[in-house]
């Protein structure tokens, strides 16, 4: 089972390698990081460099397709490289899933038309527009296509994918594997739990618009 | 603030990069990866690899150091370069931190000699042997030196971590960026949680020795 990861310049590095800790655990599972040339990409920290060891030309079937997120997401909104690819090689995929922003990047390539889906928190309205029908899960299974909420979402998405694929026992183990027994030391995680100066302060970040009222 | 992820050889990718996507965001923090030479190095999967961009050499003075764990961790719990350079940059950290079996690495550095500290699941009896006395928490203070249990936990302890260090309301900010609202679709992620074939089959390829009962 050959599980491509596609990155991109300012991706983050959690999308992705939360669900790397996750589905490499599957019994003959094989990840492959993969871009638009094989060689170092960086996240959007500047600071974390992972290697993708192929060109997107290079991984054609894969079985699996985990398209992360993060700013540089806002590049592979238009017809190119990745898009070509996503549209290509998902047409063989068993299942073909995101985390975070990496959904609009699916539906900006018409793969999400109508279905539903999720991303992270401040880019649902872009998700509609992008053809989508928005949905604030953790996840959200439509058929094969599998989306994630926000960054650490990848996590929980890709054990429930493992459950899919090699039954709940072999996820749970793998659950265990990686001690996934979440206490996080505050309750902040979504907007109705945060601080409003939390929402606040990120939404005026955001280079998302939020949908007129 | 200069945050110091030490890499080896099939070290464990979540426990580096869960805690990244949380410190990353800290004010003024700059994480570096490094590691005996600067270069690629591979993690624990044989799938993904990060650039350590420094040698340990070039990263003397780190505000902060985090370990992460993974099965390469056994080749570093002799005196070398790994543990020569923990006991040296230690003694001006503000933090010293590691993640899963990091805690090991540590101690045999000596560095958690009489401390409360924990470290995944299976490798408590191997802390205490180490000197450390510890704990089955998900993270645990110590005066500057941080631990965290098994491979995601140390999203949890980085929060905790960041809360010390820029209070409260950043680590929310934080928290709510990364959309930290865990919901796993299983309740599998603990010892007391799991069901008994995942501990059994877990403990039994362990290559840590129970205690004697």
């Amino acid at each position: 089972m050959q599980i491509a990861i596609p990155l991109f310049d300012r991706f983050a590095a959690l999308d992705a390698v939360g669900p790397h800790q996750v589905l490499t655990h599957l019994p003959g599972a094989k990840i492959i990081y993969c871009s638009e040339r094989a060689g170092d990409v960086c996240d959007d920290s500047r600071s974390l460099t992972i290697v993708a060891e192929a060109a997107y030309a290079d991984v054609p079937h894969p079985d699996v397709i985990l398209v992360p997120g993060g700013p540089g997401q806002a590049d592979h909104m238009t017809p190119g490289p990745l898009q070509d690819w996503l549209i290509q090689a998902d047409r063989t995929t068993t299942w073909t899933t995101s985390v975070c922003t990496g959904a609009l990047i699916l539906a900006a390539a018409g793969l999400l038309d109508g279905r539903e889906a999720t991303t992270y928190w401040l880019a649902m309205d872009e998700l509609r527009r992008l053809g989508a029908r928005p949905r604030r899960e953790r996840y959200v299974f439509d058929g094969k296509y599998v989306t994630a909420a926000g960054v650490s979402a990848g996590i929980d998405m890709a054990l429930a994918l493992a459950a899919n694929i090699a039954g709940v026992e072999t996820a749970k183990q793998i659950q265990l594997g990686i001690e996934y027994d979440p206490q996080p030391p505050f309750n902040a995680g979504a907007e109705a739990s945060a601080p409003a100066e939390a929402v606040s302060a990120l939404r005026a970040a955001s280079r998302f618009a939020a949908a007129e009222a």
